[in-house]
């Protein structure tokens, strides 16, 4: 079996489903009288983030029963299982009660524990891109693909939220601020998929729990580009949270060079 | 003549006309395809920051021919006249460039030194407020008005970009990060609307030029918030630009009270 065959059809129909049921309930609702409260890791939590995240469980529970579920609001449902959908739905929680059109509803598919379909959904902007093993990543329909970058100092870089790095992280953003072009910050998502366009060449981030990155894998290499841990390994279910992307490869082995020494240390290590 | 009276419906009419000509050609253009170019500063600027900008500034000479105008992109034009018009073309130029939905349109009108009508517009959210000394701040015709905070603790907090911030300003954001409940990075002068919005409760900058903060005052003070230097001074056409804005004139005293000493230091002094 080819890799590509991994993700059928059927697989992106129904993320598509999934996205479209989000982008409904994120708009149906009045977002000035949402109720939000306070996680105990002290990030913010909407009475949304929990609606949308059950809608999407009972639809897989009920299409893909034998698949796993990794949700951030509840409990994961055989994380171990073949197949595993991964679901963030308010990526960007603050941005959306703040009202900064850059959140949105990350979906995925891992098979084997490697994200191999993604679809990062931003509805404010009405834009959604869909990334597939063996598939051409796409923003509305459309073909997206990176773009090649002369060098680290024409790169317009992303990060979406400094608070998530270590402070021993922190040196990462330091040196790629050194050397690149220009920074836009924020966009939490967005960014990759902005990345996958070829409107930005490099990404990072740091501090990302797995259902904040794993579509980032497909719709990135589906666009032509590159994702990985600060290792440089490809992006699994298991990955440290440590993300670094790229249009172009060479950017991002030069990129790597000046932070592989700060590499999140595995546990027990 | 109340203050009120210094700012004139035909005043503010004639603002709106300007937003509208700035918002048809960042809509009309593919933005896929502008020029980019790096300014002595090392910012960025694209060929349609000068094409709106040069649109602008002829109609003000045409209407107001005695009103100096200050813009980004081109020299200056009585500065210390009594009617002075304040151009961002694009503001977060980079944000243009990279995609991300939050650069616009900065529009302002000073009399006597003090900004006191201003327009921030956000065309990729469809979004305009308009502020005017005397007058309730609006978005899209809205009223809208800042929230109360019961504490720092509670705040989301909003900061457009890090790398405008000198080495000794750079304690002010780490902080008020320290006592603050979130952050949201990026925004530009997107944050200072979502303030008047109320969804938001403090916008802290460092580095802004005067036609990257002019409309925040009218705007800001327009929906019963405070916006200053990071001495405490009301926002003027020589302010150092060091901002701190606050929904909630209590929430502002603490926050300017753990970065005062940070202060901007005059020229000569």
């Amino acid at each position: 079996m080819t890799s590509a065959a991994l993700i059928e059809d059927q697989h992106v129909a129904f993320a598509v489903e999934l996205a479209e049921v989000a982008r409904t309930v994120l708009r149906e609702n009045d977002v000035a009288r949402i109720d939000v409260s306070v996680k105990p890791d002290r990030s913010l939590v909407t009475a949304m983030d929990i609606l949308i995240e059950d809608r999407l469980r009972a639809m897989i529970a009920a299409r893909y029963p034998a698949h796993g579920i990794i949700g951030e609001e509840r409990e994961w449902v055989r994380p171990g299982a073949e197949h595993v959908w991964v679901l963030d739905p308010i990526d960007g929680t603050t941005a959306f009660i703040a009202g900064m059109p850059v959140y949105g509803t990350l979906i995925a598919l891992a098979v084997g524990g490697v994200p191999r379909l993604g679809i990062i959904d931003i509805p404010a902007i009405d834009s959604r891109w869909i990334g597939a093993e063996g598939r051409q990543t796409t923003r509305n329909g459309t073909p997206v693909r990176t773009r090649a970058c002369p060098s680290l100092a024409q790169a317009i870089m992303t990060n979406s939220n400094q608070d998530y790095f270590a402070l021993k992280e922190r040196p990462a953003l330091d040196r790629l601020r050194a050397v690149t072009s220009a920074r836009v910050y924020g966009g939490a998502s967005l960014n990759y998929g902005l990345l996958a366009d070829g409107r930005t060449d490099l990404a990072i981030d740091g501090g990302q729990k797995v259902f904040d990155f794993a579509p980032f894998r497909p719709i990135v290499e589906g666009a032509g580009g590159v994702v990985t841990d600060w290792a440089g390994a490809p992006l699994t279910l298991e990955s440290s949270g440590q993300l670094l992307g790229a249009g172009d490869a060479k950017i991002h082995r030069q990129a790597l060079d000046l932070i592989k020494d700060l590499k999140a240390v595995p546990a027990g290590a």
